[in-house]
């Protein structure tokens, strides 16, 4: 049973809030229950939200954390006046300081999501989603080198998960293609890749983890057994190697691992904006 | 010319730094230019950062905002002991304190993507992903009961970006399907969804919006005509209506506004934690 609750309030859509305040409770052992309280963007909102608040210190007998990203300062004095959690006040934190720094006042506008859906980067991220899909495992070749990244590796090496996270979060045009084993007999990168050389990028995976993720779909086929997966990582590898294509292993590595690493080999100039 | 520098410092993959970092930022109409540096975890590439660091500070004539998400304590000394900028450590700030609350030591993991690959949460959002893939558009009927949300709604009303989202940061399985003519001539819901009546959320739009994005796709088409889109976008609204559906208007809204508003509206047992 858990004996803490932990509120993630927003006027937004606390995405922020929570993403934030779990990377922060995930380094403690702690047996906690979390709420989300997105949207409270009026005082009314933020007088249900104390209620909510101090009715789970009494539950818990102990007194909640609460993580609040509220740009909109009305509502953060109801809860700071009224309420008995711990306040983590994330934004005011760090933009008291930020001000006296910057010598600006802040304009107290939510994140990064507020009246976003018509800005630019939204649009491209949409567009690069929609592009993404469109370029999942070799379904087109048209305009591919449109493409920001094209992703290679065999089937079940992680290349559509982490192409949409690509274009999810940072709104590159991330194709992938798939080496099959056509490919392998000869030794030979499908020739719509090789003018794209350059924006591709290898993942493989260990056999073994390969074998299970493949039997999961196709329970022992060939196309799921340990020694195939042996045989198409080896030949994959070999492949990338002598193409110059460089590449990671994804076994052990997360979507937003081998996101990030791909983005600083292939296109460091995104890291700074 | 922006005239001030601000950086990204993590030992991970360095997201949530940047996420948190620029919806503080944001907050500000300052010229700024942003540095990720992610996987900064070995002392070495902590006196890179630093010379990094303190080369901006020269150069702009102006100490750098650093934003800090740093498990690694001797990482976050050499910068913190040698970095002429203004450092905002965003995991100590907040850890301090709930050390004390909660009567426990840190246990300085990384936030929420270490080791996370072969988590249980992780697993399921690589799930979900798959999933909500295969029943983008109504491709796939199979398990189609497995869903924790089915979105609906006319095409191109923003369904398959909505599917994905819910699918990779909250790890539901989000099916989406399309109304089309047939089923309005018909004046009713696709069979295969009315016995998951409670799991459809339906996505609208203006017509005026919905034909731009349309004529982006096919131009000059009946399908893309403003008459065509308030006739599609009139009769889902009121099959929708009828049938007792939940509905937004995705129109001025962002993937993640709309995804964490059908999150509170459906409230799917998946998400209580």
């Amino acid at each position: 049973m858990p004996n803490r609750t932990v509120f993630f309030v927003s006027d937004g859509t606390g995405i922020t809030a929570e993403t934030f305040g779990n990377a922060i409770l995930n380094q403690f052992e702690a047996n906690l229950h979390r709420v989300r309280l997105p949207f409270t963007d009026s005082v009314d909102k933020a007088h249900t939200v104390v209620r909510q608040i101090n009715h789970a210190a009494m539950i818990d007998n102990k007194r909640p954390i609460v993580f609040l990203t509220l740009a909109n300062t009305e509502v953060l004095r109801v809860i700071s006046d009224n309420c008995s959690g711990m306040l983590m006040d994330m934004f005011g934190t760090f933009v008291h300081p930020l001000e006296e720094e910057l010598g600006l006042k802040s304009n107290h506008r939510i994140g990064r999501f507020s009246d976003s859906s018509k800005s630019e980067e939204y649009q491209s991220r949409i567009e690069a989603i929609n592009f993404s899909l469109e370029h999942d495992d070799g379904q087109s070749n048209r305009d591919l080198e449109g493409s920001d990244v094209i992703l290679i590796g065999v089937s079940r090496s992680g290349k559509t998960p982490t192409s949409l996270y690509l274009a999810m979060q940072y709104g590159l045009k991330a194709s992938n293609y798939p080496l099959i084993p056509e490919d392998f007999e000869r030794q030979d990168l499908p020739a719509v890749l090789k003018a794209q050389r350059k924006k591709l990028f290898g993942l493989t995976i260990q056999p073994e983890r390969l074998s299970e993720i493949r039997n999961e779909r196709r329970p022992n086929s060939k196309y799921a057994s340990l020694a195939n997966c042996r045989h198409e990582v080896k030949e994959a590898e070999a492949m990338m190697r002598r193409s110059g294509i460089r590449w990671l292993s994804t076994t052990t590595k997360s979507i937003e691992e081998i996101s990030t690493t791909i983005l600083q080999e292939l296109r460091p100039e995104r890291l700074t904006y």
